[in-house]
């Protein structure tokens, strides 16, 4: 793409100054999300030419350095929660060995649907930056829904389910049970840390008496 | 639990009738989601006793059969996205090798957060029980945007995240190709399907001929 026309849109679209105007540090992370944003679209041609399935990609970026790149397999693996997001979220934690990625940031090539924003926000990411915005997708034929997640809005949601609430105090008690567990392990971890306190004083004054 | 009480606990609730006034198809059908939603509890205990997870459970039922019956993994699998409903979706399409699952029903032990719900859509189920409301899961830290969900409502949502969209053509260009793709392999089925006619017709002309 010309970078010219771009920034003439850019600052028709009012979200980002034109070149001239950006400070050094912005016109640096422009190129950054510039440079990742393309790898997480060349992920969108790869998974549509392989029939993998929608024409989504991913990005997770850690200290600059890509942690995952990836795009939609719903139809490959035969997941409808196989988007690029989900995968690009349980990736990175699996090869890091956690499940909170706030110092990782996410590029995406549409804007997510509310299953993948839930997602990335449960995964503690700081920072998303996408490329075509929902109707893109709605236009050929996915989800309107999509528009909701980062709009705020539940205007498109047409949801056909039927959703009931069968009152069953069981449920309740469950999620009381798994409180109480966590603060027993708590109190127990708290105790041993005491425990170990005491005994390191007990150590000190066994030292005092040998000197 | 004692089942007269459940039920006044339904008559105050609003959502069911008392068991005189049910039919025998509503309360078989109440029986029913009884029976499963104990067994998603059943699966929250065993969670939070193995230190899986969270104090979530789901269950999944096709013509009357438990499909899956799981709980939630996050700790145990590192993945933010492992949540019950979430292997809810992704384990039975595996197993019945669709994407689709309009005529099964979901059991759940809580209301589901954004994420699965959105998962639950996607993958078209017409049918969601769930027995605790989201407050249970606030009180005990879980985020309170659980909430959202099922109430659409953004009115809990306080994702700390950054989100910019990048101008950026490619990305709504690779959505369109994915179209044209689609387009094409469409007209290549309707063209072989014409084929085939051709092909059927002529065999009949042969056919004809010879006799």
């Amino acid at each position: 793409m010309d970078e010219t026309v771009e920034l003439t849109v850019l600052e028709n679209d009012k979200t980002i100054s034109v070149a001239s105007k950006l400070s050094g540090h912005q016109e640096e992370l422009q190129d950054r999300d510039h440079e990742f944003l393309s790898l997480a679209i060349e992920d969108v041609y790869i998974g549509v030419n392989c029939g993998h399935g929608g024409p989504f990609g991913a990005v997770v970026v850690l200290n600059n350095e890509i942690v995952v790149q990836c795009h939609n397999m719903v139809l490959e693996y035969s997941d409808p929660t196989a988007h690029a997001e989900i995968t690009a979220v349980r990736e990175p934690c699996k090869q890091l060995g956690r499940i909170e990625l706030s110092d990782c940031d996410m590029y995406v090539s549409c804007e997510p649907c509310p299953m993948c924003l839930d997602a990335i926000h449960l995964a503690r990411f700081k920072r998303l930056v996408y490329g075509a915005q929902a109707e893109a997708a709605i236009a050929i034929g996915f989800d309107d829904f999509i528009a909701d997640a980062i709009r705020r809005t539940a205007q498109y949601q047409k949801i056909n389910l039927e959703i009931k609430r069968a009152y069953f105090d069981h449920a309740t008690i469950a999620c009381i049970e798994f409180l109480k567990k966590k603060n027993e392990k708590e109190r127990e971890g708290i105790a041993a840390e005491r425990e170990r306190k005491r005994e390191r004083e007990r150590e000190r004054e066994r030292e005092r008496e040998g000197e």
